[in-house]
């Protein structure tokens, strides 16, 4: 086997903290438009990337083109670590974020695409800061769209190669012009829908910058928001309903799109994934919406579309993992909470921005266990798992139910470090499966009304770690603490 | 295929209720012996045991010999709800529990061994009505051991087809003669069990009475005690640390006393539940205790006895599944609670009257993740899964991950028909883990100072439901609401 080639891993990090650099400087002309002061810390910031990008670059000159399985989960764990140490900076050094690991938290809160905050006051931030806190969600859903649809795949370390195997994903034998041109018409689709909510959100009474920071938080499923009320603070059905469905949208595998546009219906007509997302998300949307109902009196048309549309809102916004609020259900009944709890676990699609388990999973392990019952009844007969009119290999679908079972088994053990960490039994819970999935709001203290702030140091710490887990899917991140991996 | 043979299933339930018959009559001497006037309850009982047990025998008459997959899990599952709807009866008749729901709930939580009660005084019940409580436990603990080790293999509707290809356990073409040599083997481990715990425990000071209603418990690992308090009521080490070591060796898979008297110490040896059982008890007892101790002040080796002593009772009681309790642990820290409710939920071994998904399950699931990674390691190596020095087969790897991932589902899904059904959040989650594990004390008010006399009316119908499925080990009951295992 190769030895690492870490020159090569350098290199890359050299290339994405040059661009990370680029995308700080062009921000700094926010400031500007706004009148504030804090130009300087962008381009300063900007600066210090350029300086690490460029001695990354240099040292990692004259690199083997070999990149293997070891290389990939490491550039692939790390761009996200690194990302987020430069991408602190603009908050840590302006004093917007005083504390270390308050910043490391935002941040990578922000490129996780989870939207679990520190800030009480979100409005004191200047718009520079708000842009960039926005920003990151967008970078960061983009990169997982990328990475997951055409980058992982080439490595075998992602969950996705059920999917992968049926887009027409790259091949091991030529991966850059297919990885390329892949990655480019993803980008294409993301642009598109976070343009098509931008307008449609301006028309519906928001600035540009609130409906462009919305957008950019609504199609990577972040849920940062420019305001300390989240979504509430419009109190506007028609933006409600806009962001509902682009949240809904962007829950959904982009290759679906790519196929709609090629006209290949029938990909998207066969799809049970989405079949199987649009149900459970319909069918939890009006349990909540009728447990939100008081039945003991009548009520206005009015009431009950305020119930539906509230229900809608908040099961759209945590099952696709945004975490937007526009009220607070800890005023809900508890029965309301576990459904939320359930919808943070299950996520959205595979191939999207969302997190959690992934619908996909959810799909197949059902099918897996009502496999048993079926032989259970006829021990001698063979049933084979079909999804989406395909047979499902045997391997696979013990792979899917040893994820979903490790997912579960995460979210149990991270329960009991946050609890010995000293946090509380609803936050240890709702905290845990908020950073795990991606999603933002928990429960208790850390619910849709309070936030990350108090939670011990080092809670922060670990749930910045869980964050990341669970946005590179569990495995890419555990590979690395696998001794067997660093082998020869 | 066969019609169902419903003669041989009224005759085998014929069988049992005149057992049961037979049974309550013999306890009619408790109240004798205590001068208590309520012996005509128990005869009554008894009387109409032998009325509908004789006329079952009469209608099963002339049967045929054949028992397939059907008639095996429907005797399976209806034996534990005919044994429960005769033996409420003694409850019922007597005004003792005067809700028929209660008196259901509380025979069934009995004779699945799990020990959840809706007795607000139990010291106020007659002797005889607490000898019969604590008899179910008895009778359910030999059942499901005899089912579970005996018969259930023969019928491939077991998850411990694992463990019974490892064990002498019967084969399909030589059923009776097998099943009998085995159940009585298992019948006098059982009894031997009983009688050293309660020798010991009469020695530690308790009268034979509550001696023997708390071995019979114990060795059920069900947890109804004679007292209001539990084993608190005794407050002395000696009788808590007799039963922690018996609840303990209860949680022991039967098949390995057998091994060790037939002297196969290498099975005992090699078995790799046993040592994994073990070793995570210590673990967490361990956590527990030290989470116990108040580190701010110098402590006397009296209170850091007290400490272990506490922690090492409790995690035993609940992670055999029997219940008892000498502290109310609702006053640790949530970090306990976490722990505890985890062992409720992984219980000790199969083969054991201990509930929960059982060790065995947990060892193959975390072997089965691992496996991933190396496979993600090393793509085109094949790494089979060993158990106890055997390897285990690709199918039946899938079968646990597959149990292990619809228990959880079930707990998930439990608690959220338990919140609908009006309980609290702590109370939903806690009563449903405790009793799907068969465990007994939840969290909140259903905790170990509370019990379920309050919870509404359905989420009492619910959970003896969720008991039933958790004691049969999920598939025996699910099958019978699967249409296919209907179809000819």
């Amino acid at each position: 086997m190769n030895t690492f080639n870490y020159r090569l891993v350098l290199r890359v990090m050299g290339i994405l903290v040059l661009i990370e650099s680029a995308i700080l400087l062009a921000i700094s002309i926010i400031p500007i438009i706004y009148g504030e002061n804090d130009v300087y810390f962008f381009t300063l910031s900007a600066f210090i990337c350029f300086i690490f990008g460029g001695v990354a670059l240099f040292l990692g000159r004259n690199h083997s083109p070999y990149i293997g399985k070891r290389e990939g989960s490491v550039i692939v764990t790390f761009t996200w670590i690194i990302f987020t140490l430069f991408g602190l900076l603009p908050f840590y050094l302006s004093g917007s974020i005083p504390s270390f690991t308050d910043a490391f938290f935002e941040t990578i809160s922000g490129f996780t695409t989870t939207g679990a905050s520190i800030l009480n006051n979100i409005e004191e931030l200047s718009h520079g800061m708000l842009f960039w806190r926005s920003m990151t969600h967008w970078m960061g859903g983009l990169g997982i769209i990328v990475i997951s649809l055409a980058v992982l795949p080439v490595f075998g370390v992602s969950g996705t190669q059920l999917f992968a195997a049926e887009s027409s994903g790259p091949t091991k034998d030529k991966i850059h012009p297919k990885i390329n041109e892949t990655a480019k018409r993803l980008f294409a689709i993301y642009i598109v829908l976070t343009f098509a909510e931008t307008i449609l959100l301006k028309f519906g009474g928001m600035n540009w910058f609130d409906a462009v920071c919305h957008s950019f938080a609504t199609v990577a499923t972040g849920g940062f928001s420019t305001k300390q009320a989240s979504i509430g603070y419009w109190d506007s059905p028609y933006i409600q309903y806009v962001i509902s469905i682009f949240m809904i949208l962007s829950g959904i595998n982009f290759s679906l799109y790519y196929f709609g546009l090629k006209n290949k219906w029938y990909k998207v007509r066969e799809n049970e994934e989405l079949r199987f997302y649009l149900i459970t998300l319909l069918v939890f949307v009006i349990i909540v919406a009728i447990s939100l109902i008081d039945f003991s009196r009548v009520q206005s048309l009015q009431t009950l579309e305020e119930a539906w549309r509230n229900s809608f809102f908040t099961v759209s916004s945590l099952m696709t993992t945004t975490g937007f609020a526009t009220v607070d259900y800890m005023f809900w009944k508890p029965l309301t909470w576990v459904i939320l709890l359930i919808v943070m676990l299950t996520g959205a699609s595979a191939g999207s921005t969302s997190g959690g388990i992934k619908m996909i999973r959810v799909v197949i392990s059902i099918k897996a266990i009502y496999f048993q019952f079926k032989q259970l009844i006829h021990p001698n007969a063979v049933f084979p798992i079909r999804y989406s009119s395909h047979t499902v290999r045997e391997d696979i679908v013990t792979r899917v139910l040893a994820f979903t079972l490790l997912y579960l088994i995460i979210v149990t053990l991270g329960i009991l470090v946050l609890a010995i960490s000293g946090m509380g039994f609803l936050e240890s819970i709702g905290g845990l499966i908020t950073c795990l999935g991606g999603v933002g709001p928990g429960l208790g203290l850390v619910g849709p009304a309070g936030n990350f702030a108090y939670i011990p140091e080092f809670s922060k710490w670990f749930l910045s770690l869980i964050m990341l887990m669970g946005r590179l899917e569990l495995f890419t991140v555990l590979l690395l603490f696998t001794p067997a991996f660093w082998k020869n």
